[in-house]
């Protein structure tokens, strides 16, 4: 945690003081090993960095008065289209894509998706903002990405896509393909990658068709975990 | 499992017959649903790729015939030099080392590393194994990377590190530095990554006593699982 979430419901008079218990308390008592006196790293959900001045500091309860001056780092020009990965690994990646500053998530379906990882209760929205908060802490941001699910894979490539990817470098991940991914691009992206497995070819088709360059980044093949930074890291 | 890693064991006439049980068998059954006349990537450890043609197919065993005619992936000359992470997150990056072709891994240690990783029974010869072949049997590669424990910070970048990092592009990845980190280095690097909080200024001292550049990139601090992939995908 290199930086503190704060959210409105925890300032106390509308102001500057912060009142802070369970995870974020623990956290600065066992890992920070903070006490009184101490600035700690913190960011306003939404909105601007800062400092806070630890005032009170018990087993129960942190307050601090707290300053935000300095904006947020830039976000990732991304559009991160991601078919649903098993949930154990939607569980580590949702972590790593908002610490990489991607602020458009869409996860799809495709033929390859397991029917069950639509159950998962990681799915829920509270899962995925602890874990998208998580990365946030991380990377010292404070804008939560926004997460979209999309069931059907047909509708959402024929009807959606197109008009999210207008004016982008859209490129979708494929081990067979023959472009190599390209480097740097240099303004906006929107990324697709696939499942376990790939793409089937009539999904790479459909992308295709969407406007979408099949890309690969050669003989072998990533999971979705690393995967997603090593292509972001690649494309930026 | 996009390759089925064989051992020099799994040979039962010394030539090309090949039986298998236990966790493979299993993948193989459940996962790909293969059945006997199926054709399957495989590949032998520290040797070639090819495909084995399945003979035979129970609950308790696998037969084929395998024939290995293709080299592995080519290694990516890279030398990773990282601070001993938390137990589960080294489960996690042993195989995207691998999958991603690094052979060559020293975790060592460094002030912020907890001494009771170093105790963890994940740093084990067969735990660190078992990690690493599900990276190579992610990416389609054969040869097993060699891992190196040094539990002394000092003497290995003092002693050991200058003649390990003669003639690569070295590099310390550090959130504070000035420099950017570079692209496309088009060359053999070392590349090290401290652990969760970062190196101390003293150890980024001994770092460039040794030759090492410290980079950045940027203000976002990404966990050790993200940087990994990250920076080798920035570097290569």
């Amino acid at each position: 945690m290199n930086l503190i979430l704060l959210f409105r419901d925890d300032f106390v008079d509308g102001g500057t003081r912060v009142r802070l218990g369970g995870r974020r308390l623990r956290h600065i008592r066992e890992v920070h090993g903070a006490a009184p006196g101490d600035t700690l790293s913190v960011g306003l959900e939404g909105d601007r960095i800062g400092a806070g001045r630890v005032t009170h500091l018990d087993a129960e309860l942190l307050e601090m008065d707290v300053e935000l001056v300095l904006r947020p780092p830039e976000p990732l020009p991304l559009t991160l289209v991601l078919a649903l990965p098993r949930p154990k690994v939607l569980r580590r990646v949702l972590p790593a894509v908002s610490a990489m500053g991607i602020k458009r998530l869409f996860l799809i379906n495709a033929y390859r998706v397991e029917k069950s990882f639509w159950q998962s209760p990681v799915l829920s929205r509270e899962s995925v903002n602890a874990q998208l908060i998580l990365g946030l802490e991380q990377a010292r941001d404070t804008i939560l990405p926004e997460v979209f699910f999309r069931d059907r894979f047909k509708p959402f490539v024929e009807d959606e896509l197109p008009a999210l990817s207008r004016n982008t470098l859209a490129v979708v991940a494929h081990p067979t393909a023959q472009q190599e991914c390209p480097r740097n691009a240099g303004g906006p992206v929107t990324l697709a990658i696939g499942p376990e497995g790939g793409f089937i070819p009539y999904e790479i088709e459909e992308f295709v068709s969407a406007g979408f360059s099949a890309v690969t980044l050669g003989e072998r093949i990533l999971s979705v975990e690393t995967a997603v930074p090593f292509l972001v890291s690649r494309l930026f």
